[in-house]
This record gives structure tokens, sequence and C-alpha cells, in this order.
């Protein structure tokens, strides 16, 4: 209750990073539109940080708490947010959360890519919300969409731009021409990129992503190792090039899919790699820091949702959203969704994916050479789309583009390239996004 | 409960159109898919059609009935589908439905557009749901992700284009140069226009939209008749050219506004009007019968939704999507966010918009006329971005855009010129989108 016997609901802020400081002060600048949404006042009881000697605006030092494990389980606590990051310590303070009741919201993908399973059960036994819109794409509605909207449709696949940091590194080099080193340099210097961007350039962010998008799809439970993962590091100016003339841009996907077995029992594919995208296709428009998300479902069709993916003021209008459902339904009773999983779909390997490849190869410029690499695609039954051959001399390349195959195929004909004679190296390969069968 | 002791939710529709006997379709077919997502099974008690002695498939001869009145009452019916359109019949029988506390999911706009306050008043009495995500673009989720998604956000805007006739017909007559009458013709045939095209082509449809879309952005009761409303019947083939040339596409647009008054007051403008999009816009893109959604708010930036806004399927999903969460409320208990209003903002007049606006007119082809019709933008303070004359002599023209002003100002700017001696006639009038200050 405040002091003139309105209720309130009992905010604790775990972190006070660009997101955290977003959702405090959207809590102290809004706060008579969000009581008015929420039929309650919603009341920060205390934010929890690492130093508290930093300065910080918007927020009275008397909020401020190192002490996390104790913000959480305080009894005028209603709600936490969660916006620490990182795996551990942040595992434990929402499940001391959820057991002393309070709902929790949390943008923490890595977290959620792995322990969604735990978190949820905690909140279904004690009747309360665990909200992450804010995990995947940002401020881009995705989570709820996928867990409401469609809750009577059959999604068929998702695949989505859900990094920043790649795709602008990879819009910078399409754009300027430049190579990837000294692009994720500039990214790192005008802030796209951390200090160690393994995490993002090496798909670890989108995996995680990936395998939220996929568990709430369709309604099975899939972590961050079920998702097959490349990342962006090996990706050059040739690629860029090629990519071009095949009229083509290269974006780092995160793809979840449902695809049968020989047998006709479906199976769930997740994974993350480079690639080709047509740039008629709606995602290959999606540019620098934005996200996108495509999902395909049986009755819907093909929607997208599109919009910023990262940032602190993005990130936190979906916290925020989550924030007020959950404080609406402390206020009203209910809860929303929490984790499905009752279909339980196994997860494919890589190997039975149908994709198509681009290879890109150094070959001896002789007679004879497309005849030898055309004979290991056919060998495999893999049918070749287009052949270019670009260079001569030492510089002779060539450039296939394949129809859809197994990936496995694919694979051990990209090995048995390896070992032609007439065929140098295999420069690059990487997967072609498209409906072509 | 089931014969063998499950928990049932009954499930009443009403019409068995494109639309309703898709739905009928569905819960019969993912029967075991929509049990486990609600957590009880989904049956249907009734259906109710105008004919009984139509042939109808997917539907047993004994659900039909011709008798709404009563099925929607019936005691073991706990959430009623309204699917029949048309405003006084599904009011009484939605309103009635709510009374006897079952959920309603609907998917009629133009009841909504009028009486969401009436029935979100009886359905919070009786502490039911009403959703009606399918109301607005089709398959799209854009009333939950607004409603829920954005609680915790500040909407500034909401424009989109939310109806397939009119976009199917203009992005035609962009295509193939044809006029509006032939086009419409062929929209009639392909199956795009019903034979009385008066409520899609004169934006009674997308008003109705609009209505409901700023109803819920900005937390106010917005009604139809509130929506300032130009339909595409007007547009010509010169239109579109001239379009063409000034790189922009034509498109009927839904556009909700938060705007302030002098004294700094908010207001809500809501608008529907065909408009120049300049070709970079996300909107510009959007073809034949599709819809997207673009939201601008506070801190989530801009988000776009795209995807089938109308069609059997595509609308039974976003139908069945409210409906697994209506009969999960009726379940695990809670309900779904209902009207709010409290914002109460006022509607501003369309002549305090600020808009740009594009001019065409025939003028005499001599020395002054271009001084002449300048002098009356000047007069009332509008600035000029480009002017430029096409043909000569007896078929001299001047198209004419403005910048940013109000479009009073432009309104009275067209009286003046259609009063000057030099210009023969304005043959076109036409607002521009874009952010250009």
């Amino acid at each position: 209750m405040t002091d003139d016997g309105r209720r309130t609901i009992g905010v604790a802020v775990l972190g006070m990073g660009n997101v955290g400081a977003e959702v405090v002060r959207i809590l102290q600048q809004n706060s008579s539109d969000l009581e008015a949404r929420v039929g309650a006042a919603l009341e920060i009881r205390g934010v929890a940080v690492r130093d508290l000697g930093k300065a910080r605006s918007w927020c009275s030092p008397s909020l401020l708490t190192d002490d996390a494990a104790s913000l959480v389980t305080r009894e005028d606590v209603d709600i936490v947010v969660e916006l620490i990051g990182g795996i551990d310590l942040p595992r434990e303070l929402i499940g001391s959360a959820l057991q002393h009741g309070k709902s929790v919201v949390t943008a923490n993908k890595a977290l959620l890519a792995d322990y969604t399973g735990e978190l949820a059960t905690i909140a279904a036994d004690a009747h309360v919300d665990l909200y992450f819109e804010a995990s995947v794409a940002g401020a881009i509605p995705v989570v709820r969409p996928l867990m409401q909207s469609l809750a009577g449709d059959t999604v068929q696949r998702v695949a989505g731009i859900v990094n920043g940091t790649t795709n602008f590194i990879l819009s910078a080099m399409a754009e300027n021409g430049d190579d990837y080193a000294s692009t994720l340099a500039e990214a790192g210097r005008l802030g796209y990129a951390e200090a160690d961007p393994t995490a993002d350039v090496e798909g670890y962010d989108a995996a995680a992503k990936a395998a939220i998008l996929a568990s709430i799809a369709f309604h099975s439970r899939v972590t961050a190792s079920d998702v097959y993962r490349e990342g962006i590091s090996t990706i050059t100016t040739d690629d860029h090039e090629s990519a071009a003339t095949l009229d083509c841009t290269i974006k780092l996907l995160s793809i979840c899919e449902r695809i049968d077995d020989s047998a006709g029992r479906q199976r769930i594919s997740a994974r993350v790699y480079p690639a080709l995208v047509p740039n008629n296709h709606p995602l290959a428009s999606v540019s620098g820091a934005f996200n996108a998300v495509v999902v395909e479902a049986e009755n819907a069709g093909r929607l997208m949702f599109y919009g910023q993916g990262a940032g602190g003021s993005p990130t936190a209008s979906a916290v925020m959203g989550d924030l007020v459902m959950a404080a609406r339904n402390k206020v009203h009773g209910g809860r929303g969704p929490l984790e499905s999983t009752y279909a339980s779909l196994p997860i494919a390997p890589i190997g039975d994916v149908y994709t198509r490849y681009y290879v890109s190869m150094k070959v001896a410029d002789r007679p004879g050479v497309l005849s030898a690499v055309a004979g290991e695609f056919s060998a495999r039954r893999i049918s070749i789309a287009t052949v270019r051959q670009a260079g001569a001399g030492d510089d002779a390349r060539l450039i296939v583009v394949t129809h859809r195959a197994p990936d496995s195929a694919l694979s051990e004909t990209v090995d048995a390239l390896k070992g032609l004679e007439s065929v140098l190296s295999v420069s690059s390969v990487l997967r072609l996004e498209g409906t072509d069968a």
C-alpha cells in the first residue's frame, strides 16, 4: 500500500547496466501511466548492484544494495527483474525469488537457453510468472507472439537475425568491402562489439536465442548444446563478393525448423550459421544492429517481426511489457503460460538437414577440373544449381551453388573436393537460405 | 469432462464462412496438440449457421444449429467464437455470452470499432475474456503486442496497411498501369474484392481497424466516427505515375498518432487515406493482399509486423491463438487485459495534423503561373519541397510537394489554388508519408 492507501506492487531490479538503468528510469518517469495500466503502483524496493560506490543517475542511493540475495526474498518485493547477465548467480537469485513467490522478468538468454526447464518448474510450483520477452530480439515482440498469439497454430520454422553485433559486422563488410578483422575492430570502437566478442561472433549468443525460440515454437525443451553453431569469423571479402554476384547477402541466421526423419517422425533442427540470403528475401534488407524474425506457421503463413534487437531503451521496453503483465497478474490473479514441453520432439543432427551449399575453391586452371568437381557432387546425388569460374591462372576459382541436399552429403562432398588433385583449396563453404527445392 | 474424466472446455462457433470453417477444421484436426497446450480438451458444442441446409465439410451435422442465441448461453459452453460479421446480431450475441460468463473471441472489427467499450464493461463485470486479435491484420499479431508487449512503453504512432483489398488494387495499378475501375473489376474476379466493395475501397474497414489500434495504443476510447477517412476510388493512373517519379508508391494507410495541441496537451489523431509512401519506407514494399503495421514507441523505437492480413487460415490462426489463451484462463484462472481507457485523450481534427501534401494541377502554359501558385503556399507559411512541371501547352501540369504543415493550411491552399485563373484544375491532392520536417 502507498501512504494514501493505494495498492502497490514492489519491484526489485537486479543489475544497473544499460538496460537496468533504463528500466529504473521508466519506472520512475512513467509511474502514473504504469499504475493506471497495472491497477496498482509499481514501486522500486531496491536495486542490486555490484559496486555501491559507482555514481548512478535515476536512482536514489537509498535504493541501492549489494546484497541481491536478500533483496529477492524481501517480503515487500512482488516481482524481480533480473538484468545481471551470466549464469550461476542469476540462476541462484531467480530460483530463490521464484521459491519465495516472486514473479520474475529476465532478459538473460544464456541462462534461459540452459535452465528454462529448471526455473519454469519452480515458477509453476510457486504459481508465479517467469517472463523473458527481452531475452530474444530486444524490443521486438517475439516470445509472446510465439507462446500466445500462435498458441493455436503449428509453427513450422523460425528463422531470424537475432544478433546485432554480427549483423553490424556483416552489413559493414558488405557495404565497405573491408575485411573481417578491421570491421570487428571498428564495431568495437563504435560500441557494437564487446572487448571479448567471442559470444557474438562465434554464434553462442545467437545459439542461445535459437534454443529459446525452438523450445517455445515446438513445445519441446531445446538447450544451447542442441543447437548446431558456426560463427562469422571465417567470412572473407571474397565471400561477400561472391554473394553479391549471386544477388545474395551474407547474414548470421538462427534457424529452428520441424523436419521429418525417414519414417516421417517429426524432429527439431536448431542451427546458427552464416548463410547467403537472396536479396529479395525479407531478411536480406535487415541491416546494421537491427533484428528480424520470420515465423512460418501452418495457418498463419509467413509472418515477420522487425525492430531494434539490442540497446538499453529497446530492451527495457520488452522488460517493462513483461513487468506490467506480471504485475497485472499479481493484482488481478492468473498467470501467463510457462514452459510447454509436451511435444518433446527429438533433435535432428545437422547432417540430416536439407540445405543448399555455396562452395568456393581455388582450382588448377586446366581442362577436366569442372568434370572432376561435378563428379564428386553427382556421386552423392547432389544436384548443382550454378557453377561460375572466376579468375584465371594462379587465381582460378570455381564457385558452385547446389540445390537442396542432406547436409551430411554436402559436407562429405566438400571433404572429397579437398582431396582432388585439381582442387588447390576449398576457400569457403556457406549454406544458402531460400525456398528452392 | 470427457468420457475418460479429462477436463474439457466447451466452444461455440458462430458463423461458418471461410474463417469459421477453418476454426472448426483446426479444432478437430489439432485436438491433441490443443489439449496439451490448454490443459483441457477443447470440444465444439455447437456451430451456429444461418442456413442449416447448406453442405459443410469438417463439421458433423449434429453440431449445427440456427439458434445462435440459445447456443451462446448453453451451460456446457465456456467460450464463444464470433465470426458472423455485421453489428446488431453479434453485438447482442456477444453481450449475452459475456453476461452468461462465457469468454468471447471475435474477429469483428466493425462491431469492436464502436462497441468495445460496452462489451469490455460486460466482460469485466463477468470476469471473462474478450479477445480480438483477428480483428486487425489477420494472422499478424498486433493487438496482443500493443496491449501486452508494449504495456510498459509509450506508443507514439501506429501506421499500417491493414486492408488487403485496397492494397491489392493499388499494387496492381502501380504494377500494370491500369486504371482504378478495371483493377477493381479484376480484384472482384480474383476474389479480392466483394460484390459491394464500398467498405474496403472507401476506407471504412481500415477506419474501423484504426479505431481499434488507436484505442489500445493510446489507452483511450476511439470509435470509427473519430477516424478521418478518405478512400482510394479517386486515385488515377496519373497519380501512380507521379508517385513513381517521386520514388514513391501509393498505399492506403491507417495512421494513429499522438499529437500535441498548441498548449502541449496530448491528443489522438486517427486517420485513413491514400498516401505517397517513399519506396525506401518499410511499408512501400508491402504489396498485394499482405498487411503490415509499423509501431513507433518511445523506448522500443520502430517495430514492424508483417504477414497475411486476410483469408480463412491466417485469420483462423489469430482466432485460435485467442481461443487457446481464453481456454487457458478458464483452466488456470486469470484473465487477459481488457479495454484500457484511463488516458482518455481527446481526438484532434484532421486540420491540426501536420502532414505533407502532393498537389497535381493542370495549369495554363504561360509565365507567372509558378509564381502565382507558390504565392498561395507561402501566404499560408507552407514551405515547398519540390515543384515539377510536366507536359506543355494544353497538357501542362504542375506537381508540387510540400514540407510538413498543418493539414488545414494545406487544404485552404488547395482551395485557393482552385480559384487562381492560371490553375485550370487541381487534379489530385494526396498526403505524403515520411519523416521529413
